[in-house]
């Protein structure tokens, strides 16, 4: 528990306009977007760091004085990562929000962690370049954050994913000295590659104080084409139809008939209520191979039984129909008090199962489920729909996601794609790594972290 | 040291057929390709694993009674990563050379060490997919090598390196237990990536025993641009030029004027041998965008200076344009007995500085240096052909690679690309891996291998 003495110190480290204290204040901080509000107290104190010899400074105090630090960007993570456990401090990088440097002739960007990664996105591409990790937060959520979350998007299809644009990492260890990992080329095999074991570590190896990524030519033309379905079999046959020909789709997106009928109802955009599945297909490349791609993609989709094909036409017409699969979370959430949108994710090949088992599983235990996916990576959301103060249904909740755990694993999948671990999945993460690994992660951990303050309690 | 009854255990593991004891045998494998003939001890047995129990029974038995185990592939790698620093087992890999699954639908290989590059690539070809990384080696070179060295090639501009296409990991640790890292799955944020902390780590944290690869769609048209340049500096600007007009060439390669003049004495393939350097750009995706990428990449080689330009305009005419660049390593070989080939990255807009302080620094040496490089990566590979028994040409072969290496640094580049560490630059590296990054690395070491017996001597 810090005292009147750490508060003072700590005010001294980062000044007196940059540090909260009231127990109101820190209150705000509690939480984070996965509703697990009772698995993290209210930090003691959120300090807004500046630069990163403030970060370096906090850590040595907090190393020698053994208080937990929790790293946060813009809290938009789905598990519980940047709760704090067991209180401590938490480190907000708002005030670092810089890009530092766009590099066009090297395509690299240099930024701090608290820059949001739709402002480095729209920066990246004013240059013709792109940086391709589109989680669905990302007008709000942080650099920072997508490394220490692993996490994607839609567009990781074709792109891959955050780990595939981290070039280097400036971070500060738990004992507060500053190193650099890996670096600022395009490639590098000189030594382990330690800026990757810090993708997805959460803050719980080290705190990220700059990143240097990667970023690739901006495709000068898009379209997205959207195939309604009478069977999820089928669609997920489509897929690899679309494939087969030879067609790279950017992202390949699904809606299930529930998470279709409750976005409609919110925004009125036209969908077909009545099928099973609405699968979006966007292409990208050269404008004079566009219509080529298209022609391409709708037989796939035709062959595979799709109905009501639709193709963007403009600009205009494009954003409409991504908006109806971006909102569909916005939309969910007029369903009950809460929706706890998980992440699982199977080989292609078992998609059509799992997702039929989920919808299994929601009505057995009779729980509100819209599903969403990114099918293209076999890559499922479901969004479950409740009242999580409601301890009968939250109970509920429970169980059934962990009978969708239990079957993605017999499908050979995983329980987390792109969203992390944190404290809300750390449960069932220990039970799926492999034993063997799991002791070497502690290990890790102990290596990097010796007196536990890094995020404690989480992932494993 | 194995005693003979070391010998008689190993053989109990492996049968009889398996185990190579002779000093004659084993002095085949005290070297690999990086020419470090001195670095290496003849190792003491060369032992060829048919599975991963077999693995795990000689770890055992290493770990035991302190062996060095050394991992080889096909010896391909160019910096001592595979010679015995200290005599003990080699662990051969050739008969662990199976494709166990090529899963089209969720465009996922699994294969053991010892495949081939060029087998996978060939073999998922066939079903329209591709397995990008091409290191120049890739038809002798094996998935487990690839892996272990990090390596790449000129596809790595547009798709990314080795490890963007590693999703698990069956490993064997030193003292003989089996993990798997990672999932099958193409997305996976469950844990600490230890899969991506073994690329790249040459043996020295682990033995791979099986991989599962992430594979694409293979872009269904390709075409090669050739241009000359009198500038290197034209050259660069070229490839900026290119980038700018939203062009994203698969590979961007280079060759200098003496590459040039060296190459077409060995094959007379026609090229202009008065030129500074000349350029190879592959473009690839849909036929119908070809004529578009064709034209937008000539015209950003005009506007930059470039003369000469061709265009392949058959497989035949690709494939002969692209053989200049595939046998400029050969072709060095007739200048002197041996030739060393390095591995630099810089900035690409720092590549012409770079280019240029190599030649510079080969001609105060009087070096014979031929230079190619994957100029849009600012990867270079100079070529220094010598005799290396010559003590007086190998002392000066020494200092201008170091002079080539602090230059590269001094630009904020490193040095290694792709090819990896070894023994050959474990001094090098030591110096410019960020000191505090060096003892987490270290302690990683440990962690993974207590008794020091996987590649010893490698890397730190």
């Amino acid at each position: 528990m810090l005292l009147k003495n750490d508060y003072k110190k700590i005010e001294k480290i980062i000044g007196n306009n940059n540090i909260l204290t009231s127990k109101e204040e820190c209150y705000c901080y509690s939480t984070d977007s996965s509703n697990m509000q009772n698995a993290g107290k209210v930090p003691e104190a959120v300090v807004f760091v500046k630069n990163i010899e403030e970060i370096q400074n906090i850590m040595k105090y907090a190393y020698d004085n053994g208080i937990p630090i929790v790293s946060r960007g813009a809290g938009t993570n789905m598990v519980g990562s940047c709760v704090c456990a067991n209180g401590g401090i938490v480190l907000n990088f708002s005030k670092m929000n810089k890009i530092l440097e766009i590099d066009s002739v090297n395509m690299t960007a240099t930024v701090q962690p608290g820059v949001v990664l739709g402002d480095l996105k729209s920066e990246t591409e004013k240059l013709g370049l792109l940086f391709p990790p589109d989680p669905s937060n990302y007008r709000v959520s942080t650099v920072g954050g997508a490394i220490a979350q692993s996490s994607s998007g839609a567009m990781a299809f074709k792109y891959g994913t955050t780990k595939d644009y981290v070039l280097s990492l400036t971070v500060v260890t738990s004992d507060g000295r500053i190193m650099k990992l890996g670096a600022d080329t395009i490639k590098d095999s000189v030594g382990y590659h330690l800026a990757q074991l810090m993708v997805g570590s959460e803050g719980t190896l080290a705190v990220i104080a700059e990143a240097t990524l990667k970023l690739i030519p901006k495709p000068e033309a898009h379209r997205v084409v959207a195939a309604y379905f009478d069977e999820i079999d089928n669609c997920v046959e489509s897929v690899s139809n679309i494939i087969s020909k030879q067609i790279f789709p950017a992202a390949i997106d699904f809606m299930d008939k529930n998470s279709i009928a409750t976005t409609e109802e919110f925004v009125k955009c036209g969908l077909n209520t009545q099928k099973e599945g609405l699968l979006l297909v966007e292409l990208d490349g050269f404008e004079s191979s566009m219509e080529y791609q298209i022609n391409k993609t709708k037989a796939a989709l035709k062959e595979s039984g799709a109905s009501e094909i639709r193709v963007s036409e403009s600009e205009e017409d494009y954003n409409d129909i991504w908006q109806a699969r971006r909102v569909s979370f916005a939309a969910a959430t007029r369903l009950a008090p809460d929706v706890l949108s998980d992440d699982i994710i199977v080989p292609r090949k078992n998609f059509s199962k799992m997702v039929k088992k989920c919808k299994e599983i929601a009505n057995k235990y009779n729980l509100k489920m819209c599903l969403v996916a990114h099918a293209g990576d076999g890559n499922i959301h479901p969004q479950i729909a409740l009242n999580i103060e409601d301890e009968d249904e939250f109970r509920k909740y429970t169980d059934a996601k962990s009978e969708m755990y239990e079957y993605a694993i017999s499908l050979n999948g995983t329980i987390s794609a792109e969203h992390g671990v944190g404290a809300e999945k750390k449960n069932y993460a220990s039970k799926i790594i492999d034993k063997n690994a799991l002791e070497y992660m502690k290990m890790i951990k102990k290596v990097f972290d010796p007196k536990n303050i890094l995020n404690p309690n989480k992932i494993i």
